[in-house]
Formats: C-alpha cells, sequence, structure tokens
C-alpha cells in the first residue's frame, strides 16, 4: 500500500486517536523543562521550554497542561510548550504515529531530531549535526516551528533572512573633553556617528551602502499576488506596538519589508554622558552596532566589507574606528520552484481547504542555513502556531484545532513527498 | 593723595612684603578644605577647593604649602589651591592690603566676596547676591579665576560663552522590537535621532539651525588682527589630547572656534543595545543630550525654541519627542570699547611690559551673567594662572612670579580704575 493509498485510513486512525494524543502531549507538557533555569536541569534532559514568570498571570499552572474554551468557542491546549514548541512537535510524531500504526512503516525514510536547547542558545545543535552528518544528509528538512499564516490560513515559510552584525567604536581624541574649553574645536565622535548612520539610508529607505541590493531577487509574479492579496496592513501588524506607517523602502508593500526585502537597522548607540541632568562634555569614543538583514543570494562578507568601507569613507580628520564583527550568516532560501514546495502546499491547501502561501520570515533560523550550508539540504517550514498563542508568555495555548488538523496536515505532507 | 600718586609706594610695599603676603597665603593653603567631602566641612567653613585624590601622586602632601624650583629655575608655590583659587584671590587681598597700608584707605570703594563654594555647585552664590545687590551694585565686577595667554602675555578675558542644554527624548513603538520580526517596518528612534543629529551641522561646520547666527556680532578689526598674531594652532592645543585638525567652522580661526564663536555639541547619546556582543533590537526610544555654546546677543530663549522646531520638523510619522531644559544662560560680554577695559589693558601691559590681550572663554562662569542680568554690572576677568598649573590635579602649583607680579598687576589695575 503506498502512503498516499494509506491517507485516507491514517486521518482516520488520527481522528479516533485524538484523545490518545492529546494525553501522550500532556504528559510531555508535564515536564517542568524550564531551559534557562538550572533547579529544571534533571528534567531539561527530557524536554526544553521557555521560563513561566510571572507566575502569577498564567490562570492554572503552567505544566498542568489543560483543554479550555475561549470565548469565540474556540478550544485550546493551555500550558507552558502548548505550543512552543512540545505541541507543534507532536503534531509531527503524531502523524507518524498513525502511519506506522496503519501501514507498519513510516511513508518514507524520516530520520527525526528534536532540539532540547533551542530555548537557551542551540550550543551543541551545529556539532551534532556536523557530527552525523551521514543519518542526517537526505533529501530535504522538515522544521515544524512556525506559524499558520491566520487560523484558516496555511503557510509554507520559503525564506529566513541572513544576519549581519557590526559594531562600530569611534575615537577622535584620547579622553572626554570639557565643551566650553574644546567645543568648536575638537572633532566630537558621536557627530560623526551620527553623520555616518543617518547616511546609510536615503529619504526612501532604502539602504545607501554601495553594493548592498546585489544578490536582492524580486518576487515571482504569481508570490507577489499573493502578497498584494493578503490583509497585512499597518493597522493589524503595525498597531499593536504603537505604529503606524511603514518605515522601509517607500517602494514595498509591508510584507516585503519586514520577509523579503534587507534591512538595516542601528540596534544600539552610546557616547558621551548619559546619566541624568546636563553635563558638558565632547566624549573621547562613540560606539554603535548595526545590523543587517540580508536575502536572496546578499553576501555577509561582501555587506560587511562593504559597510566598513562606507564607515571609512566618511571618517573625518582626527576620527578612528575599529569594527568588531558578530554573527554573519546568509540568507535562506527554498527555491519558489522547488517540486517538494509544490507537494507540500497543494497537501496543505487540502486539509484547510484553503491555498496554502508561501512566505519568507523576517527573522534567522541559524541551523536552517546550516543544513544547508553542511548538509546541502533545504528545508521546509511548516506550523501551527497562531498570533495570539502567547508563545513566551503566562498562559500559553494551542488551538485544539492546531494540534489536531496540524497533525492531519503533516500525514497529507508526508504522503505527498512520498508519493 | 590719588591712587595714582600713590602707586609707586604701593608697588615697592609688595616687592617689601613679598614674604608676609607668602606666609598669609600659606596659611589658607593649610586649611584643608576639600568642598566636595563631608568630612571637611568644617575646614570647609573657612575656605574651598578641590579634592586631593589620587594622593600617592603628591610628592609633597597637598595642605602643606612650599616654594619648590623647577628644572627652567621658575619658582613655585605648590599645594591644593595654590593656583585654583587661593593663591588667585591672595592676589587682589595683597594688593589692597599694600594700598591700606601706604595710603591709609582703598583706591576706590570695593565690596570684596570670596565664593566658597565654587567647586561644590555655587548653590547660594546667585541667591547672596541678589538679597545683597545694594551692596555689590557697584561700577564693575573684577574676577581673579582666569589665566594668562602665556607666561609672559597677560590677558583679559572679555566674554564667557553662554549654554543652552536640551535632551532629546526621542520614541517611536511603545516597546522594544526584535529586528527579524519588525525590521524593515518598524520606525527607529536611532535612525531618526542619527538625521536629526547629522543634520544640526553642514559640511563646513557651520550650524544649519534656522536663526542660530542671530546676534553673533564680528570681531572688532584690530581684536582680530590680535587673534591673528597669536600663536595658538592646533599642534599646541589639539596634539595634547590626540587630536590634529580643528573641527569647527571651516572659515574660523582655531581661537575663535573655541573663544567667540558659538557651537552645537552632541553631549551624550544612549539607545538601543549597549551591552557586550549582539542583540538584534529595534529600540522603542533614544535619548540625546545636545548642549550650544553662545556667544554676543544670542538668545538662549529663542536658541531653544529655534533647536526644538528643527527636531520636530524632521519626525517622520511614528516618532514623537519630549524636551527636557536644562541651563539657558546667554554670553556675557564686556564690549570691547568698555573703557574700564582700555585702562585694565594698560595696567596689565605696564606690568608685564607686553600689550595684554582682550579674548573670549569658551566656557561659562554662570555669576557674571547674573551680576549682568540682576546688577546690570559689567565683569572684568584677570587672572595670573599658567597652563601647567595642573589645576584640580596633583601637584597643583602657582607661579611665585604669577603670585608676585599678579599682586602688582591688581595694584595697578586698581589704581588705574580709580584715576
Amino acid at each position: 500500500m503506498t502512503p498516499t493509498h494509506a491517507l485516507p485510513a491514517v486521518l482516520q486512525k488520527i481522528d479516533a486517536d485524538l484523545d490518545q494524543s492529546l494525553e501522550r502531549l500532556f504528559e510531555f507538557l508535564r515536564i517542568q523543562s524550564i531551559s534557562t533555569d538550572p533547579a529544571y536541569k534533571e528534567q531539561c534532559q527530557s524536554a526544553d521550554v521557555q521560563p513561566v514568570d510571572p507566575l502569577d498571570l498564567w490562570e492554572a499552572p503552567p505544566f498542568a497542561p489543560r483543554i479550555a474554551t475561549l470565548p469565540d468557542g474556540r478550544k485550546i491546549i493551555v500550558a507552558r510548550g502548548a505550543c512552543d514548541d512540545k505541541g507543534q512537535v507532536m503534531t509531527f510524531i503524531e502523524a507518524c504515529r498513525a502511519f506506522t500504526a496503519v501501514t507498519g512503516e513510516l511513508p518514507l525514510p524520516i530520520t527525526m531530531m528534536i532540539e532540547g536547547e533551542e530555548e537557551c542558545g542551540s550550543n551543541h545543535l551545529f556539532g551534532f549535526v556536523k557530527d552525523n552528518a551521514a543519518e542526517f544528509k537526505l533529501d530535504l528538512a522538515l522544521v515544524c516551528d512556525t506559524s499558520m499564516w491566520d487560523p484558516a490560513t496555511p503557510m509554507v515559510t520559503t525564506s529566513l533572512r541572513g544576519l549581519v552584525y557590526e559594531e562600530v567604536r569611534l575615537t577622535c581624541a584620547d579622553r572626554d573633553l570639557h565643551s566650553g574649553l574644546f567645543g568648536g574645536a575638537a572633532q566630537n565622535p558621536l557627530r560623526v556617528l551620527a553623520r555616518i548612520l543617518a547616511a546609510m539610508h536615503d529619504d526612501n529607505g532604502r539602504v545607501t551602502i554601495p553594493g548592498f541590493y546585489d544578490g536582492v531577487k524580486e518576487l515571482p509574479p504569481d508570490i507577489k499576488a499573493d502578497f498584494k492579496g493578503l490583509d497585512l496592513t499597518p493597522a493589524n501588524f503595525l498597531a499593536e506596538v504603537g505604529l503606524k506607517v511603514p518605515a522601509g523602502e517607500k517602494d514595498r508593500m509591508l510584507i516585503e519589508q519586514i520577509a523579503t526585502r534587507p534591512t538595516a537597522e542601528i540596534n544600539g548607540v552610546i557616547g558621551g554622558y548619559t546619566g541624568e541632568g546636563a553635563k558638558t562634555v565632547i566624549p573621547g569614543k562613540a560606539t554603535a552596532k548595526v545590523s543587517f538583514r540580508l536575502v536572496g543570494a546578499q553576501d555577509p562578507q561582501k555587506i560587511r566589507a562593504a559597510f566598513h568601507s562606507f564607515v571609512r569613507a566618511r571618517l573625518p580628520a582626527d576620527a578612528k574606528v575599529e569594527f568588531r564583527s558578530f554573527a554573519g550568516a546568509p540568507a535562506t532560501e527554498l527555491p519558489f520552484d522547488n517540486p517538494m514546495l509544490a507537494k507540500t502546499r497543494a497537501a496543505l491547501a487540502a486539509e484547510w481547504g484553503k491555498k496554502a502561501l508561501a512566505i519568507g520570515e523576517g527573522g534567522s533560523i541559524p541551523i536552517v542555513a546550516d543544513f544547508k550550508r553542511v548538509l546541502g539540504m533545504d528545508t521546509i517550514l511548516v506550523g501551527f502556531a497562531l498570533d495570539d498563542d502567547r508563545v513566551h508568555s503566562p498562559n500559553e495555548k494551542f488551538d485544539l484545532t492546531s494540534f489536531h488538523k496540524g497533525t492531519r496536515s503533516w500525514a497529507r505532507i508526508l504522503a505527498a513527498l512520498a508519493g
């Protein structure tokens, strides 16, 4: 029996066994695996989640999972980790379990890895993958840690932005100076820094560093059309954090600005007197942290070098610069014409009765870049989290529908990929 | 006997009594009047000086004044306060004493005030002057707390720059955001701040705030000619702090940049992540401290308002600003054609055998502005400190010549002003 033929029975099995699946998830959720707290080290040998503080905001103990009902009638699973990522992990495991129960085997060769350090730095993940490359090297990686577009719309995350992070340290005088005595004559590193940072964007929000957009591709027309049809507006994305107007490239849609376009951000600046009140100092030094989100084929090393040149070209006499380089990772992209992407989208569409979106995500998941770089393996990211899941916060939840239909989705995806 | 007629005898008396004058100064210097340390509160009822740390760098105890000889043969008085400001104060007192000894009276009506809180904030000075305005209101204030141009060249400080100090607090999102999720769409207050601060100066170092230069006068030709003749070079002014090139208005002499031209300085900036390493945050807020040194008739209130407008005009959507206003004081200037200035310069020239310079100072002495504003009284600032006096540092000294000829200078000035 091919996986495709077995699928109806597998889906039926998933439906029939939902209560048992939930009990297995609850058992997983009862493990107090607070990853960042050494007191829970032993429990973290079994799993891994975020801390639960502030505890008094939880309506029930975070490690006593329960089913509750929202005012709109949605049934939810409430516990720390219900969604992130114990609940999501279990959707995949339960799909595999149902296949094995029905057909006696997995629908295709699978190496499964559950990462237990994702919430505290993933310090051993890369080494583990590298050391076990032979076992990991398959046709495709599947990652279950992402979101639905909305409760009705499934989504495949097809790209993750890369990252280059630089610290810029400017020095002018060899000490802080009194602005009464030296004001007017001494070069001020904060003034130099302001001019450099201000020059990084033009009036249209475009990054001005020469060569910055090398390797940035335009979206295929069908994907762009999908994006245009989305209901992502400043009102429903920015308003919740007190903002109204997208600040990126003016000729780009909001979804492009956050998902598929590269950015330059100033993450921090410090220099001179920053305490209470007034002190008339001309500082000797000033520091900025600047980072770049990369897309497409932008080369982290070239971006870094271009940024260094950009800064050096703007140094007046008496200003010296030192750089400290942090993260440098290229974007990871699943090509839009990858046939496995088409199969996955079709499987999701069949389960949810709605076209599955293919969208980039603004952040980075370093292991996805490692899969590509070390194993030459593309990754498909599918997940069933919703925006209101309160991931990392008190009263974290996972919709029962997310869990149930998520499990069914994976069964369909596995069948499609095997077919 | 007029003061002018008495002057030769007064100068003779000063020379003859030098040892006694020194002994009186030493007695003054022995008072351990460390103003900032409550343990010395009682001693500070008698005088006031800067702390003496680091004590181990003193070649002799700071409150055991002594005469020493420099390698170049100069005799110096060594002690905390030898110059700043016990030594300087005593030059004036000894001149008055000599006049009284010779003529039986002061050469002209004098109200003398010795400020004992100058090193710890001058919190009571303004109130004291205001409460005793009737006694203070005379033709002219004389202040003895400034420097010679060099060991051979006397100087009258004819202006002090005013000060406007502002804190700018920008807010965009109502919290710090993750640059992976929001990068590209969320307005970044550090980017807004950089653009505002960068716009404050043009490429020639001129401040671009509209109306900023209103009330700034050009120097009279004779003073400008004096300035041109000075040996103030980047090599001997900036090199000691590790700088080489004056950073102010390109078409102005260095001495103008630091003494008689207004400035805009960024004194401090903080925002976002400033700790070790990398954090991909888009900060919710950013703060800068900005100050302006004012000259001539620049109006602090107008400058403040113009700066506020300048900032507000550069706020994009989603950026809000709050200001906190600190110091606001106009420049104080003794008009170059003030006849008392001419008399003072002539008296100094007679003593030192060299034309006395009339130069502005870059910093502010608030009481001088108060004298003008509250009492309508101009101030002449004359002092005998030298650049190598190590004021506020270990091994503070005052040249014996500064003390002796300083005392003689005041006798000449008092005679000239009385004449």
